[in-house]
Order: structure tokens, then C-alpha cells, then sequence
């Protein structure tokens, strides 16, 4: 049996949500219809944050009405609110819609007040609003922040992420991710955590969302893989550093990094469906992009495969 | 059952090997000294290189002569050859030999001879000479180099390493660490070989040496760990980038660092022995010994434990 996973890559968002630079639309464009190319099947592409709170996603709708799409492709626009969610519907009337939409809360009430501006309660409430609006129209993902720790309330209850959980079941989310915001889980709090999720929602595709703030992004996939999560958000460069982390002095660095991960599986023989040359091509067109050296290991190091291949020719 | 690991502490030898910048000697005392109070009981203090080849270590006996010595705590000076022996003897006899000496042989021909200027049949031989110089007089430990994979001849069998272990038992070592020098080990293949080895040499001491070269560090002592193995190697803020690796466009992280290591496993529960709050301050320490930003992802996004406690007061 051939053992499998997906990426979900995530450069194009969470990475580029807190970054400084501009990348032009053009640019992002380019990256996006790689990713597709190189055999990602779900894309974050962009947000419907206002533009004014976060200036990277300033483009979405024009960006979305110019990107090529593949069958089987899914790309992904963020949806922190209803008035995002009237942008996405806009542009899906418009023939150009995200083939995906995500809806937020977060497992701790301060996460969300300062990341949504809105209790967890109030953001239920707008959630429920916001899936009326979408429905049939997108494919449905329901996030749950800061699930394994929170930078301002400290340890979460896994109960309050069962809870959240099922409240996005019965609002109809056709995936759920389970989001380390910033980067607090270790991998008996992954396994008991999916592993809870699992019994309590058989089959149900959920995705782990790691950040790798403190090192420990990878064996927390390899943890929440042996507990039978195959599905994983990533981002090229391991950017997208979240503020509450650089607010509170906990690091810049965010996702796990899409090669390191992709290295990672394949080596130890899974298969990850991605041509891990055209990865490690498009990782440095996003160095390029960004214009600096980002936080990939294996983007320095080179692929484990190819050097495990060699043999000394002396 | 606590359970516990130890981490043996390698920033003063592993670390410093190919830094350009010589830390001066009383430097290295003071952190030396540092990591023994900070609860580590195996600490690289030195190596007994040829000065011309790595001078980092020009003053491996004024080092171990000024070194204030703890009960239980264990400084290890590394030998590479019989001249290297002779030396750790002699200051055995002047009364401040280290109290641990490691000897070093390759799992592969070729990493050997470019490590070791010597064939592993030649370095075997050495090191039978080396024993007997050495026997009563300090603990042994043997190392097995690019056990996982070596960057000239690519994958190993485990087979190869397992006689090399058996070889080094039949010598006498005491402990023995499997080297995963260049960052080529993958969970699978870390469980593989630590079962193997266990099997074949029940509850005797093996210690895993992982380099974060691909980011997998973490996940392979989370995996060494699952299969019994609770000794580390480890280099706080995760320097010792090995020549084999930069030659080869091969990355400059070294060492899984000490900081990222202690705090994951604790984070997990596994008492390590040592006071972190300690431990980060070392880490700061050796920040200001090399003058720069090291690898440690904790050192910059602080203690998981420290978040965890955290109780929001609004």
C-alpha cells in the first residue's frame, strides 16, 4: 500500500500576511500557478482581510480574476469576516471565485479579540452568517487557533478544541484545521489530540497546521501522521511568522517549511504527489520574491534522496 | 516513572571544531563550568587534534588543566588518532586528564578517509593501539560517523554500522553514539537502527548524535527516544555545521541544539536534569562567545513552558 500525504501550501497567505514587501500580483500569480504545477492540490491564494489591516492581500479579487486554474486544484482565500465573505461571493458571481474559502476562530477568547477583533461567541455568530452566505458556493474550511497553547492565555483544554470542533461539524465545514498558531504543541499533545478528533469524528479530513517556532514543527507532523492526519499546511521558506509571536517576543519564523516537510515524508518513504525539483525551484523563486534567505533548511541543504543516491565514484 | 533523558552538551568541541573566531580559553572555562552547573553530567570540553588542522583547540591542556572539575560530571576530550592519546595521557598523568575520551570511525570508507586520513580497517587498527593506551584511564566512548548516510557514498546499510558498533564493544568502549553527521536520518530509518542495536545489545548505553542539516533533528530524537534511546548529543545554539557539509553545498547547521532539545522534551514531560531558565542563559552566553545569532529557535521564541503558564490577567 502506498502510504500518502498532502500539502496544503501556504506562501501565498499565512506566509505573506506579515510580510513587509509588497509582492507584486504578477509575481504571486507566477508562484501560485507553480505551486499547481509542481502538484499542490490545495493552495491558500490570498485573503479578503481589509486591505487596510493587511495591505499583502490588497490584490485579492484582482489576483483571483487572473489566475490560471488546473481541474482538480483547489485554491484558497481567507475569510476573517462577513465582509470578506460578500468579497469572495462577489468575485465567485464574477466567474473568478476561490475554489475554497476559511473560516476562523481561535480556542482561547483573547486569541480571538485580538486577532478577530471579536469574542469567541460573537465570532460563532459570524461564522454562522457567513457559512449562509457561502454555502454551495465554496468548499468549506473551518480553522481553530492557537488549539495546542496560546501566547496570552497560555495552556489550551483540548475539550474547548473538541468543542469548537463540533461547532464547525454542525455549521458544515467540509475540513477542519487544527492550527498551532504559534508554534506550542509537542507530539503527545498532537497524538492525543488527533487521536481524540479521530474517534470523535471518524474519517473526518482534518489538517495540522504546525508552526515551527520553537524547532519542533516537524516531529509534531511525523506525531500527528502516526495518528493518521495525512493532510498538512506548509509554506515555502517556512515564512508567515504570526504577530502575536513577534509582539511577544516569540520568534519570527512561522509555518513549517514546505521542503523540510516534503524531504522530510518522502524520505521516509510517503509519498507527498510533488515533483520535489520543480519544489526545490519554486522555493527559490520565493527567496527571489522575498528578496532574502528564508527559513527552509533543505533549501540550503539539499534534497535527503539526492545525496542518499550518491555513490563515490573514487 | 519520571522519565528522564541526558543530553550531553557538545557547544565547546562539536560546535567550535570549524568556528573561524578562536573563543579564548577562559571563555570556554567559564561556559564549561556553566554547563556542569546548569546540570549537564557529560560535556564535550575539547578535542586533541593537531592544532594546524583545527585550531580551534590549540589549547586542549591549558583548557582541561584550568577546568574546575564537579562530582559526576564528565568532560570528554576527543581523540582522533594515537598522538591524540598520547596527549589525553599525558595530562591524565599530570593530574587534569579529561574524564571521558572518544575515538572516531566512519561507517563509510570514503568519510573516513577524508575525516580521518586513514581507512577503516587502518583507524580500526588505530583505534585497537588507542585502547590500550587509554584503558583504566578514562571512560571510552566510540563514535560511529554517518551512520544514517554519508555525503560521498550515499545510503548505508545498517548492517555496516551494526559490526562497527560490535567492533567498538569487542574493544571495550563504554558508550557508544551513532553519528547522524550530515543531517540524513529520517524517523523510520532512526527506530530501525536504535531497535536493531538494542536487540543485539541489550540496556547497553547508546547515545544519538542527529544534526538538523534538513530540519529533522527534533523528530529523530523523538523517535530514537520512542525506541529507547535516552541519550543525546546535543550543541547549544545548534552550531558544528561539519566540513563534509559545507564542501558539499550541504548547509551550516550543525548539532540539534541543546536549547530546542531540552525544551521539547520537557515540554513532553521527559525530565532532562538541568535548569532551563539556566540553560537560556548560557545560551546567551554563547550567542556573545561567537558574536552572533546562533541556530536555536527557543533562544529566540523563549520556553514552551514558560507560554503554557501564562494566565491571561485582562
Amino acid at each position: 500500500m502506498v502510504e500518502t500525504i498532502e500539502i496544503n501550501e501556504c506562501f501565498a497567505r499565512d506566509g505573506l500576511q506579515h510580510e513587509e514587501v509588497f509582492v507584486p500580483t504578477s509575481t504571486k500569480i507566477s508562484l501560485l500557478n507553480g505551486f499547481a504545477r509542481a502538484g499542490f492540490h490545495r493552495i491558500e491564494a490570498t485573503s479578503y482581510s481589509h486591505p487596510r489591516r493587511v495591505p499583502s492581500f490588497v490584490d485579492a479579487s484582482d489576483l483571483l480574476g487572473e489566475l490560471p486554474r488546473h481541474p482538480g486544484v483547489f485554491y484558497k482565500a481567507t475569510c476573517p469576516n462577513p465582509k470578506a465573505v460578500e468579497r469572495a461571493v462577489a468575485d465567485y458571481h464574477a466567474g473568478y471565485g476561490a475554489e475554497e474559502i476559511s473560516l476562523l476562530n481561535s480556542a482561547s477568547e483573547s486569541h480571538s479579540v485580538k486577532n478577530l477583533r471579536a469574542s469567541k461567541s460573537e465570532q460563532w455568530d459570524k461564522i454562522s452568517a457567513m457559512v449562509c452566505m457561502a454555502r454551495g458556493k465554496f468548499r468549506l474550511v473551518g480553522v481553530v487557533s492557537v488549539a495546542f497553547g496560546c501566547p496570552f492565555e497560555g495552556r489550551i483544554d483540548p475539550g474547548v478544541v473538541a468543542d469548537d470542533v463540533q461547532k464547525f461539524r454542525e455549521l458544515g465545514a467540509d475540513i477542519i484545521t487544527i492550527g498551532d498558531t504559534t508554534g506550542l504543541a509537542e507530539p503527545r499533545a498532537v497524538r492525543a489530540l488527533f487521536s481524540r478528533l479521530d474517534a470523535e469524528h471518524p474519517g473526518f479530513p482534518f489538517v495540522a497546521h504546525f508552526h515551527n517556532t520553537r524547532g519542533v514543527g516537524l516531529a509534531n507532523a511525523v506525531a500527528a501522521y502516526e495518528t493518521g492526519c495525512t493532510r498538512f499546511d506548509t509554506a515555502m521558506g517556512g515564512v508567515g511568522g504570526h504577530p502575536a509571536q513577534i509582539e511577544y517576543g516569540a520568534g519570527q519564523t512561522g509555518n513549517v517549511a514546505t521542503e523540510d516537510t516534503a524531504n522530510l515524508f518522502e524520505s521516509m518513504g510517503i509519498s507527498t504527489g510533488l515533483d520535489l525539483d520543480h519544489v526545490m525551484r519554486l522555493s527559490a523563486a520565493c527567496e527571489r520574491a522575498l528578496g532574502r534567505e528564508l527559513y527552509s533548511q533543505v533549501a540550503r541543504a539539499g534534497l535527503t534522496g539526492s545525496t542518499l543516491r550518491k555513490k563515490e565514484s573514487v
